[in-house]
């Protein structure tokens, strides 16, 4: 076997070990028969990976004699509907998978997100090991326990805490992801320096390179940003405090996704986040809670990696201020007409405003809004 | 203000009140006020009760200064369906109740099931308040935080655990349930004495007509189920033990209650109950476990209330021992491939029996279906 960096997501009872190294989806078998010996599995995947990777982890399986039937979604973030859910779950039951047997989330954030929200309520809660396959998924969704499904009134309004058994992220997937969603990945990366890691954002601002070509700077960056989530989870399980501070850029970014359909084409979930990070931050230096050239730092590390970091490099727009403001206001993050922010002092250094005023947030995104299209190319290419 | 009774159930953080007796509902108002001041109310109810009890609802909470708005679902089980729940979520989240605010479940067991599972998962949970209005909700569905719905696989086989942080139980809107529908809960208030309590079943053989009548002996009657309902689930939230005794006859009446379609004019569930109940005991005195006097007495005394008994008296009857094995084996209680039944050494001496063999219950129930339709009239009247 391998030796994996591991990771420790410390909740008592409901604690977990997080794995990340090259290599690891043909060690599943060995590693979930470890855990539950005699379980039988369900895996819950999307068309994307399955081509690439169910082969290797099937084979995997089968080598620890785990039994093991596959529910296919399409890719994509419409699969976190009611409908997908629905379908998902009954899938699930006609496997006749048991109360001690395991549901697999193998995919990206997406596949995490449906299937553990899937576990959570089968059988009223099902063991459950996620196998993530995006960046995103190992250094974000897979971790913390957060699963859910989108409302039409806004994202992730409908879910559960429901911790996994078992995290593997195997780096070397990553290498058939394309660029455009490993960038994507790399917003929540840079996330992580950005909240409470000064000294993270400038070892990226350094080294993202590397990060992006693979091997061990790519593992660190994944490591240390599991470790800071798996941190920030043990203090704050449930988001009664700090674990907000997760939610940096994604207020922003959630409303984003919102007015563009969901449509992958226009903006994936890390563009949102990228551009809504940058929002952020150039928010806080509106308020004077940070210098100007906070914002502009964020935003030229993001761009310098090929990501989107203004409202209008996305393409067809984003609608009005109104429409923007109307996602807002659905999204969790919403206190008796007060809206709660992630705000920011410095790189680093982000905290939780929970009495922002929804006036200067419509008076800031209309002058967003009002620079118009970008002249720039949009970043939508591989 | 009345003096209802009250039965707390004890759950450490998540500890709440039941309370009941007559004209609870028109103190609703001034009760939630007390719970939650400031508390925006979105009301899950089906036609019927609104049409019956609404008014009443509305008239107490505008009293007490509460907002709220209401989400309407047909009646029947037929509403613990995918569809119904997503739909229910959409307009849930379109009354902007935010996390802080409440989900009141506001009829029978199957409004209960589906608002409280709906509370379970919009924001990741909202808080919910009971407002049971037929007896088997009343003593048994509204307490102890078991929420869900139905798949096409078998019933409640989507849900979660959610308690919900008041219960009032209005016994004066018993008066316009049906005679049919009152009898199905009252299957659930003779399980509390054939579970644990030989002393309670006694005295319904000797006061069901009082507890039927309404008044004192009806209250009583539903305090007592409370009580016993609120120990099991003191004792064990999750059912990783005792809590498998309120299955008791759950396993055959699902069974039934699948294979008739969920159809309420052939079956409703206390009805299967009730038969499941006879049949848990048949199968138990068949297995030399307890007396052949035991099953006689049970079905005596249910046959007396007005109760079926026997699998011949459902209407167009209950498909082969095949269709019912597989509605068995697919049911919650399965663990590699052995079944787990309540099972019991007499009247209240029931017990969790988890190695039960499938080829013994499917040629007893082979047995039950030879027995043919009955030749009594069916008892679905008013
Ligand atoms: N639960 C949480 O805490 C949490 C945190 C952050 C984000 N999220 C959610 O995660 C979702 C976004 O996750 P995502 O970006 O992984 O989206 P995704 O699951 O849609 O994956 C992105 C695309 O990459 C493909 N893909 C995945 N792995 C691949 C691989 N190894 N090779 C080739 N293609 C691959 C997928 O098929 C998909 O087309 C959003 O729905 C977001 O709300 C959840
Ligand atoms: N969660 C639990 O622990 C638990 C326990 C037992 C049963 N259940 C569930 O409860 C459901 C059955 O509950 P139910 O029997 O209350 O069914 P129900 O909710 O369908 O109510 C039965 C009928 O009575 C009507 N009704 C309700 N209150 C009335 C009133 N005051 N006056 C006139 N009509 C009224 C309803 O409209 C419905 O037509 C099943 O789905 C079962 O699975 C859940």
């Amino acid at each position: 076997m391998t030796s994996p960096i591991t990771v420790p997501v410390v909740l008592g009872e409901r604690s977990y070990e997080i794995s990340i190294g090259p290599g690891l989806l043909a060690e599943a078998g060995t590693r979930i028969a470890a855990l539950a010996p005699q379980a039988r599995l369900a895996i819950v995947t999307d068309t994307n990976v399955a081509g690439l990777h169910l082969a290797t982890l099937a084979e995997s399986l089968d080598r620890a004699g785990l039994a093991h039937q596959t529910v296919t979604v399409e890719p994509g973030e419409a699969s976190k509907s009611f409908t997908t859910f629905a379908r998902v779950c009954e899938d699930l039951i006609a496997t006749r998978v048991e109360r001690g047997d395991l549901v697999v989330a193998f995919g990206g954030g997406v596949i995490g997100d449906l299937a553990g929200f899937a576990a959570a309520v089968i059988r009223r809660g099902m063991r459950f090991v996620q196998i993530p396959t995006s960046l995103l998924a190992q250094v974000d969704s897979s971790v913390g326990g957060k699963t859910g499904i989108n409302s039409r009134h806004g994202k992730n309004l409908v879910g559960a805490f429901h911790q996994p058994s078992l995290v593997l992220a195997d780096t070397s997937v990553l290498d058939t992801l394309s660029k455009r969603e490993f960038r994507a990945g790399y917003a929540e990366v840079a996330k992580y320096g950005l909240i409470n890691d000064a000294a993270f954002f400038g070892w990226l601002e350094r080294r993202w390179r590397d990060v992006m070509a693979g091997g061990a700077a790519r593992e660190e960056a994944i490591a240390i940003s599991c470790r800071s989530k798996a941190g920030i989870v043990a203090r704050d399980e449930t988001e009664t405090g700090e674990r907000a501070l997760l939610n940096l850029g994604h207020t922003f970014g959630h409303a984003l996704e919102a007015v563009t359909g969901y449509d992958s084409r226009r903006l994936v979930h890390g563009e949102g986040v990228a551009i809504g990070m940058v929002l952020a931050h150039e928010f806080s230096a509106r308020l004077g809670l940070c210098s100007q050239e906070t914002p502009s730092r964020v935003a030229a590390h993001l761009a310098e990696v090929g990501l989107p970091t203004r409202i209008g490099q996305i393409p067809g727009g984003a609608g009005s201020a109104d429409a923007l403001m109307t996602a807002i206001t659905q999204d969790k993050k919403v206190k008796r007409g007060r809206l709660t922010f992630i705000l920011t002092r410095g790189i680093g250094e982000s905290f939780i405003a929970d009495d922002v005023d929804p006036a200067a947030v419509r008076h800031f995104l209309a002058e967003k809004l009002a620079d118009g299209p970008d002249a720039a190319a949009p970043v939508t290419g591989p």
